[in-house]
This record gives C-alpha cells, sequence and structure tokens, in this order.
C-alpha cells in the first residue's frame, strides 16, 4: 500500500527559529476560540504514577477538526532531578494528520511549553491589560519567565521591566540577557515597591508562598500567573484574587490544580462562582474583558493541550514555507 | 541546567534489522511477566474520537519500574483510507527513562506493532502449542500474518505452513515470499481440508464471520487469532471456543474488544468464566498451560501497551550495542 514515508523532526533550535512570538499569540488565538466554540476534542489527561522513580508521567492528547490535526504531548516529572542538578521536567510532542493518519512531527516538548506557556499570557494581556501599560514586572527567571516578558513586549509597548528572583545574580543575569534581545530597560529590583510602578506583572515560580504583596500593586494592573500548577503552589496573594477579575485558561483544569484559586475557595475568601470565566469564551467575546482603568485583572493558567497542538501546528506550517526540520524516513 | 540533548529514532527498517522474532518473545516473556506480578502501571488507554474525519487516535502509555522506561504509542485508525488505498493504521512510539525523564528514542510503531504481535503469539505457541507440533496454518496475509508465522517457526520445528486468503494472487505471493524468508514450505492453500493437517493455526484478518469451520481442526492444535479487535469482528467459530482452553493477553482488553470471545458470551455459548485466563499467569504458573495432547487451545490477543514498551526497550539496547539509531540533537 501507498504510505507518507517520512516525519519532520525539530528540535529546540528548530522551534525557537521557526515560532515568532506574535505568531504564537495568533496560534493561541485560534486555539482558545475553537476552545470556547466546544470544537476542541481533548480528554482528560492521563497522569502515570511512577512510585518507584518518584515520578509521574503526563499524557495530554487533543485533536482540533477544524486544523485537521491531532497530537500528544507528552511530560515527565521527575522529582529527584533538581537535587541533582536536572531539570525537572522533559516533554515531546507528537503531531498527526486527522484526515490521512500519518504521523508529521516530533517535536522538543520543551521549547513548546515555553512559546504556549508565554503566548497565552500575551494573549491574555492583550485582552486584559491598560491599553496604555508600558511597565512590567516578571518574578522569576527561569524559562518561563523569558517568554512571559516577551510575550507582554509583543502585545504593549513596554518600555521598561522590573525582575525579581530569591537569588540576585540570578535577576541580574536576566536583566541583562532580556534586555539585549528585547531591546527595552530590564532592571532586577533591588525593592519590593517598585511593583508599585508595574502595570503588568508576570509571576512564574516554583513558589508555595505569595511571591508579592497586595498593597504594592498599582491600580489597574494586570497579572499573570503561571507557576501554581499544583494545590500546594502559590504565587498570588488570596487578597488580591478576592479584588481581582479572575480569568482561567479552562475552569476544570485551574479548578483540579491551581493552588492560587484552589488556597483562597478553600479558605472562603472567594467561591469557583466568582471566577469570572474562561479565557476563550473572552476570546469569543461571550464575557467581558476589561471593564475599567482600575480593575485588576489575573489571568492563571495551568497549561491546556491545546496550546500545545496550535503551536506544532504553527511550527509545521512555519517549516514548511521555509524547508526547515530534520525529514526522517519512516520505512 | 545540565541536560541530556539527544534522542535516537529508530525506522521500520532499522527496527526489524535489530529485532530477531526469538529476542522480541523473549521480552514478550519478561513484560507479561511484570503483567503477572502487577509490577506494570498501564492506565487505561484513552480512545480519543475524530468524528468529523470518520476516524479515531489511541494513546496506549505504560510504565515498568523493573526496567526503568515509560512509554506510549499513539495509533491513528482512519476509517476512510483503506478505500483511497491508504493503510488504515498509522502509529509512532516514544520511550523515555523514568529515572531521569529524558526522552530516549522515538520510532517507527507499525513495525513494532508487526512484531509485538507476532511476538505475543510466538510466546502463547511456547507455552501452549503441543511440543512436537511441526504443520502451521496462517489466515491472512498482513504484515501480521507474516510475523505471525515467523513467530511460530521461532518456537516448533516447523516444516510446512498452509496460507490461507481470500484472495488466491495473495496466498501465491505470501507463500513465496515467507517460504525464502524462513526456509521452510509455505504453500498457498488450496482447501479447507488441509486446515486438518495443522498443529498450529494463526488467523490475522479485518473479518466479521469465523475464518475456518470448527469440524476442519486437529485434535491437540493451537490457535492464536490477533485480528478481531472490536466486538463485531469474530475469526473464530463460537463452538471452537467453547470446547478451547482459551487464553488471552489481558483479560480486561479482551472483554471489552474481542468478538472472537464477545459473540460467543453474548449468545450463552460460553461464560466469562469459562476463560482459562491471563497468558502473564501461564508464564508465572500461576494457571496451567496445555494439560493433555488432544485439547484445543486459543491465544487469543487484542494487544496490551507492555508489549510495546518491552519492544521499544530491546530496540534501544539492541541499537546501543551496534551503534544504530539516528541521533538527534533536541536542543
Amino acid at each position: 500500500m501507498m504510505k507518507n514515508n517520512s516525519i519532520l523532526f525539530f528540535s529546540g533550535t528548530d522551534i525557537y527559529s521557526l515560532l515568532t512570538m506574535e505568531s504564537c499569540i495568533e496560534a493561541m488565538k485560534d486555539g482558545f476560540s475553537a476552545l470556547s466554540k466546544g470544537e476542541a476534542v481533548m480528554p482528560v489527561r492521563t497522569r502515570l504514577e511512577m512510585d518507584a522513580d518518584n515520578a509521574n508521567a503526563l499524557f495530554m492528547p487533543v485533536y482540533l477538526p477544524h486544523i485537521q490535526k491531532v497530537g500528544v504531548k507528552t511530560v515527565t516529572n521527575i522529582r529527584n532531578n533538581p537535587a541533582k542538578g536536572l531539570p525537572m521536567v522533559h516533554a515531546m510532542m507528537l503531531l498527526f494528520d486527522s484526515s490521512t493518519g500519518v504521523p508529521l512531527a516530533v517535536m522538543d516538548g520543551e521549547a513548546i511549553t515555553a512559546m504556549r506557556t508565554g503566548a497565552v499570557s500575551g494573549l491574555a494581556t492583550s485582552l486584559l491589560a491598560g491599553k496604555e501599560a508600558s511597565v512590567a514586572a516578571i518574578i522569576g527567571t527561569g524559562t518561563q519567565g523569558e517568554t512571559q516578558l516577551e510575550a507582554v513586549c509583543a502585545v504593549r509597548k513596554i518600555h521598561k521591566a522590573y525582575v525579581f528572583d530569591i537569588q540576585p545574580e540570578k535577576a541580574e543575569a536576566f536583566a541583562d540577557k532580556m534586555s539585549k534581545r528585547l531591546n527595552i530597560e530590564v532592571v532586577a529590583a533591588d525593592s519590593a515597591a517598585v511593583l508599585e510602578e508595574a502595570d503588568v506583572i508576570c509571576t512564574a515560580t516554583p513558589s508555595r508562598k505569595p511571591v508579592f504583596e497586595d498593597r504594592h500593586l498599582k491600580s489597574g494592573v494586570h497579572i499573570n500567573g503561571v507557576g501554581s500548577y499544583k494545590p500546594d503552589m502559590i504565587e498570588i496573594p488570596p487578597e488580591t484574587i478576592a479584588r481581582a477579575k479572575v480569568v482561567v485558561d479552562q475552569m476544570q483544569g485551574c479548578l483540579a490544580e491551581a493552588g492560587d484559586l484552589l488556597q483562597p475557595i478553600a479558605q472562603g475568601i472567594i467561591t469557583q462562582e466568582s471566577i469570572h470565566g474562561d479565557l476563550g469564551d473572552v476570546v469569543t467575546g461571550k464575557i467581558p474583558a476589561r471593564e475599567s482603568d482600575d480593575e485588576i485583572t489575573v489571568f492563571k493558567s495551568v497549561g491546556v493541550a491545546v496550546q500545545d497542538l496550535v503551536t506544532a501546528d504553527l511550527i509545521l506550517r512555519s517549516a514548511q514555507e521555509k524547508g526547515a526540520g530534520t525529514r526522517l524516513s519512516l520505512s
């Protein structure tokens, strides 16, 4: 029988050279719109416990009929790795054509995760932050912190960014690297008080206690929270959640995993009903975005498989235009 | 942070050159033994319906602590493909180290499926067929038919094989190809009566009605059934199931999918309790194998994720010895 006999491979370097943050934010808009319209077929992700290795693995499959693609990201979380100086998380992404079934591409999943996690905050920022936002603050200097800042700069005219890390030398290194990359002023913050200047704040840490104080927030600030993907993790103060308009990437996922929401709910500070709604419903206009200059908005994300699929699809389309990627014969 | 920055890719050709059927049967023994001992962590496989493409996708994750590997095979089934001359099924396999979380390999899943589906029948034949079995019959001439015959020849001194197909020219082509590959006499059967000579029968068809008659069976025959992976598919006559010792690859999977068992159960010809048990329990000696020369034994398999994982692990180990595979930088 005839078959399509090859697959494309994309490394992290390939992915970063093929994607722009702007195109990735557009892809998120399409993906979250499909999610809001009920078009995405996304089974509950499978979590496989690997107790003997103090680890787990996640399998996140999703199908988007309108782009005729089905994909799955596999993620391993090895809790013993950080103590050994190894990254806790590894990931790979597989992409198939859903009309023919042929495998199309296999990709480094970590680059996809970093780009799509930034891009969804970019989409949320474009919808929720004040139009004149010009100062950003980034809390946490890992890969996610970098793509958060890049995404915010893609949707607002940011001229200055403060960066916070519990290790000051990391904040300095981040400031140096990102000011060059983005061609804006990036400053390692020397005091929590500078947060009062920030129009957009991004938190991207593994913290188990709030990473800023509510009293330091500027009126009308928008906050993107991408850490706190487990119930015992928290970045945003409960009193901020209580007074903010809170938008989530997906209600079901956030109510299962996000300590930023679960802890204030458990404390009786907010209820599930206090949460404004899903980002996709803001994209499609089912629910309003920002409604006043002084309201505080929070976008909380734990990650949705649709983000990985639209990103993988974008990588493939971009590669096909440019003839990029490593072609491998399957037969 | 330090990370393992590369992954190995294996095409179908790589896989067939790295695996021997004998080594693959040994790997099955190890995998089914782990399954019997309750060591395998194997969530229910996820089935994603792709109605807009008249298709579905299956995600089959599994973790084996004793080899410190976790893997997932993704399979697409496109029902419109055969009418277009395209294969209905495509598959890819991903393998990770569960102790470090690093992705180790990505592999063509179709070659893995063919080898492991043959190998598990080889393992069952080694445990269940008569020791002096010397004549085989293969019904169905696809890739699965080829690996079935190869597997049976790996565990019994087969000197002659009959091959059946509803298209006689396919049977002729199969006989020609396989007699050369295996160096035995392979004959396209010209009458159902020759089945009476067979000590081992393998059925590997997409049939929706029995592919042989019970009255043609030789006393003491062993039958491997690998088609009938949906309730409306059947290869083995219900009266054969009723009088045979039936061993399954995994009870839960077979009782959900195998028409060969579900149809006689629905007809009241057998009950679930009539089924002898799981192959892994025969491997570990929890339940007996063949108990007399004249009993008829049936091994029914629908496929278990553990088979894919031990096969992928074997491919990787074999490749590491030989320096085979295509190394791809992930970063």
